[in-house]
């Protein structure tokens, strides 16, 4: 068996996640499927983040074991030939050690969470950002965003429907920056749980727009409590950036 | 008669164009019904530059007459929630002089052509970018592109269908430039012919390829011959980023 990592774009609009499901597509099936009909054989594709509806990704990781071996630009170009017309694009694949796992071996995960801050609705970036029509104070949101950063139980921040055992997560950077009407929340984590990235982006929204104060989002940190944290931003403004992995020894293969 | 400055943004997927056209929805259409849901009355909508079926706009202008005076603030809220769920958004609206019209006052367009240069197709950006998987020299590019700066006869890069009675044009800007993967050409003048964008593009992508060499381009604009340039670049990649105006006089009203 070869073990390939593959670096994955996509559109989340159409998907019911990334997880494989019934009653919706997704993209683990996309390139589950995609693998079906070129290969001969249908591997189970693992992902570094189980991204939700809606959700996008710039750089997703994945791996994938198969019988051949593939010359790894014939392996993305053929995917990318079975994916089409469904937005979902193999950006590279390598061959990777036995060792590797998308989703143990990850070390950071990185998402952007992108909020269109204007008056008028998006035309163009419709399905891509979270409009808040208010005038948001990014600086006061980066402020707030800082009390998150380092090692905290988030269960203020964490869906009622999140099945980590723990809720202790270190947050490595939370930073909100403003270019024109674009507010960007850069955040960096080993891991995140369930929903995390939204619903603190839906309680800094409430900071930004004067409803809270700054000092609110410790107090929230330190209720334990999800009803003391802001609503959770739509998934449409999520992405999924990147995701860091230790330097692998070169293959032996 | 109080007449109105908008600015405009949309996703030109959906759309036969912004004219006004029987067998397809257009932009203008959509402003003008718009307007007749919640003014009561059905005004004409003149926009600076015609863009073609799937060209995106950042920042059309158009101008309207109403009988009614309006706050700017309430016109453009009212545009917003009767265009949706178009993707097409009203960013702006201001009291205009009677002597402002969107498209023969207007004394610059900008645009913006943007291709995706990777091997892998498009999966967030597929209808926003035009994708050329061969490696393009953006540097040969820009290099070439000075040659069609200035007052020149852009027959050669005119649609056959163009019906402007001169194919004497004034460039007054052309620059390539890549940021990673993206290669975007900027271009401005104070109008432009029919394709004339999109003919550049599809001209610079071959010498960016190296098929064509960088002394072409001058070759071809002297050939005065639509059949001596490049092919059309796909409508998805141009986008109307800006329509240039005098400085108008403070209004009487």
């Amino acid at each position: 068996m070869y073990r390939y990592r593959l670096t994955i774009e996509y559109d989340g609009t159409p998907f019911g996640g990334w997880q494989r499901q019934n009653n919706a597509p997704s993209i683990q099936a996309a390139l589950e499927e995609a693998f079906a009909r070129f290969a001969g054989e249908r591997p189970l594709v693992v992902g570094a983040g189980r991204t939700d509806a809606g959700v996008h990704a710039l750089a997703q990781v994945a791996h994938v074991d198969l019988q051949r071996r593939w010359r790894p630009d014939r392996l993305v170009a053929a995917l990318n030939a079975h994916l089409r017309p469904q937005p979902v694009a193999v950006l590279e694949a390598r061959l990777a050690g036995e060792g590797f796992h998308a989703r143990f071996s990850a070390r950071e995960r990185r998402y952007v969470y992108r909020i269109l801050n204007r008056r008028a609705p998006a035309a163009l970036e419709a399905a891509r950002v979270w409009h808040v029509p208010a005038p948001l104070a990014s600086e006061h949101m980066q402020e707030a965003a800082q009390a998150l950063v380092g090692r905290n139980d988030f269960t203020s921040f964490r869906s009622s429907e999140c099945q980590a055992a723990s809720p202790l997560r270190t947050l490595d950077l939370l930073h909100v920056r403003r270019a024109g009407d674009l507010i960007e929340i850069h955040a960096a984590a080993r891991s995140f749980l369930h929903h995390q990235v939204r619903n603190i982006a839906g309680s800094l929204k409430l900071v930004g727009e004067g409803r809270r104060s700054i000092g609110w989002i410790s107090e929230a940190l330190a209720a334990r409590d999800r009803s003391a944290a802001g609503p959770t931003a739509p998934a449409q403004g999520l992405f999924l950036v990147g995701v860091g992995y230790p330097v692998e020894p070169l293959s032996a293969s």
